[in-house]
């Protein structure tokens, strides 16, 4: 006999398969349960296709009548692209409903459950609600504040450094972390790197996985003087995905046209008191963009600005297992913390071993 | 039916009920088994008593007539403080001895072995070797190179920094962080610092377990000028363990006579072509006083001198969830590396997690 977290773990494990491919909506899982039995199950799969419970209560069918229907996010009550779902379940005949977590959009929570009750429908909230949440942490940051989730990642040594001094571009992390990182490039709207590395590395910025599953990020680039010359990789390779260039308001209006000209989409932004690009600003357009999600790739300089204007949510940091002293490159520069206390500080969510690089991945407390 | 792993891990077992406290000797767990059951167990508690094996014969009595024996390290097979443990086993009438590993001392290793063979024992080696190895790992290189074992140990931010510039002595780890620098503590022989560290933190450098537990370790500072005070926390508590300071050839002899009488041992030693105490002359001392095994609590200076000086044996990082920033006090400072491959690697033994700190332990490549 399962019980309802039983049952909303299978609705959790539903929506996951959704991961990375319903943005802007939540990924979302559903289940229809009648006499302890499992009868349908449907997940939300991309934006503008339906919705996870109708998925469940289309496999459900007749059988729907009298049955519980287990979903992780609280059932829309509004037409947007699809019809209500709290209408769909009504129609079926579902005579209980559980939810994980509400709606986080403060203006329409609890609004799904309501119009259920009211018809009759048993309803029961909060179950397993924490985990329903960590299924959709940038979603709830972009339906409430209209920025994405910003996803710090870097891989460096054990003492904290990037690489040498002498920029020598070798990999620190081994490979299996590497193809780690692709898994979560895999499931960001974009991904975003400063000038420097891109000059250094002339990264691709693809999401490469067996089997060529993987799904290309938007690509960001911070370059206030537009350096990126149009022979850069990621500009001349075969992407799905568009290549966005911030600059500042001065930029050279000529390299803005060669680089458009070779496929890039150029954003001006203004520029912050230490003259860099305002990372506030930068964070509005991809927001406005529908672009819930960032993976912020680095280098140092990148690191250290997000970090100090306290916009990094989650960090994602690689530990190779070696030394590479204090004449390395730093993975964040100069703080200029007076104390302990007010150093950027995170709740660690998970550590997991990749051969002998450890990952360490927290949510930044705020 | 259990089978020869099945008993050596519990003879592993109650080797570990030793540790930290054989020294010079190593821990060593011997079970007596017969006819699939278990009749008697034994350990190495303490160097000049009595060794696993005869602890576990005494247990065994006459059932240890045509019994097997599992013992984690090779029977000795000279008399040293105690008489020979293949002697023990062929009065006891044991007709089987499985042995973990063989002695390290590559002058005896198999000696043991071949004297019960000679007489009729069947004689089994190498059954989980490895997990054997690794209970020992101190007393396997001060047995063969007469130098004590290093173990580096730190408490850092995730970026890499011990603490903030301005030097304020905050902690950055956490209680159960600190809880378990006790228990390693409680294991080695002696837990090294450097006079910076010394000044800065006045350390009591002993083990504080809850009901007093505890065994301290010999206090190693290195302190090349005699700069210590009189008045240092470590010479002014009771503890059972003495305080050795290391100086320079240079230091001068008052500072020296008012630390012995404040109870310090002084021992001088050269200086590197650096101008700072020669570590391998350290080790070299710390070996000759029957010392197996040395934690290195830091700070900066210290760990990248050992590191640079190739040193080190063992790592154990706590990594805080927090960033310091490149304006903190590094806990490796300038290697002067050229490129990756020349950097100190280790490999990661054991991540564990205590609350939101992340311990790294690994074994240094040599």
């Amino acid at each position: 006999m399962k019980d309802d977290r039983a049952w909303m773990q299978l609705a959790i494990r539903e929506a996951r398969k959704g991961l990375g491919r319903t943005s802007p909506n939540p990924c979302v899982g559903a289940v229809v349960v009648k006499n302890n039995k499992l009868i349908a199950t449907g997940f939300h799969e991309k934006a503008g296709t339906p919705h996870a419970e109708v998925h469940a209560l289309r496999g459900a069918g007749v059988q729907a009548r009298g049955a519980t229907i287990y979903v992780t996010l609280e059932p829309c009550n509004h037409t947007g692209r699809t019809p209500p779902c709290t209408q769909a379940i009504l129609a079926s005949g579902i005579k209980r409903v559980v939810v994980g977590m509400l709606d986080p959009n403060p203006l329409v929570a609890g609004g799904g459950c309501k119009t259920l009750g009211a018809q009759g429908v048993e309803v029961v909230h909060g179950v397993l609600a924490e985990e329903c949440r960590g299924l959709n942490r940038p979603f709830m940051k972009h339906v409430t504040t209209g920025l994405p989730w910003v996803l710090m990642k870097a891989g460096m040594s054990l003492d904290g450094r990037l690489a040498l001094a002498s920029g020598q571009c070798a990999w620190i992390t081994n490979e299996q972390s590497r193809r780690q990182v692709h898994r979560v490039r895999d499931r960001v709207d974009a991904i975003l790197i400063g000038s420097e590395t891109a000059l250094c590395d002339d990264p691709a910025l693809t999401t490469r996985l067996p089997g060529r599953r993987g799904r290309d990020p938007l690509r960001v680039i911070l370059d206030s003087a537009l350096r990126l010359p149009v022979s850069a990789k990621m500009l001349q390779q075969e992407s799905s995905a568009p290549t966005w260039i911030f600059c500042g308001p001065e930029a050279d209006v000529k390299r803005a046209e060669a680089l458009i000209n070779a496929g890039a989409v150029i954003k001006q932004v203004r520029l912050d008191e230490a003259g860099q690009l305002d990372l506030g600003a930068v964070l509005c357009e991809l927001g406005r963009a529908q672009l819930t999600s960032v993976l912020v790739e680095g280098g140092s300089r990148v690191h250290t600005a997000f970090l100090r204007a306290n916009l990094v949510d989650e960090v994602n940091i690689f530990v190779a297992p070696i030394f590479l002293g204090n004449d390395g490159v730093p993975l964040v520069d100069t703080l200029g913390l007076q104390q302990v206390a007010d150093a950027p500080r995170f709740s660690t969510t998970r550590v997991r071993r990749f051969g002998n690089d450890v990952l360490i991945e927290g949510l930044m407390e705020k």
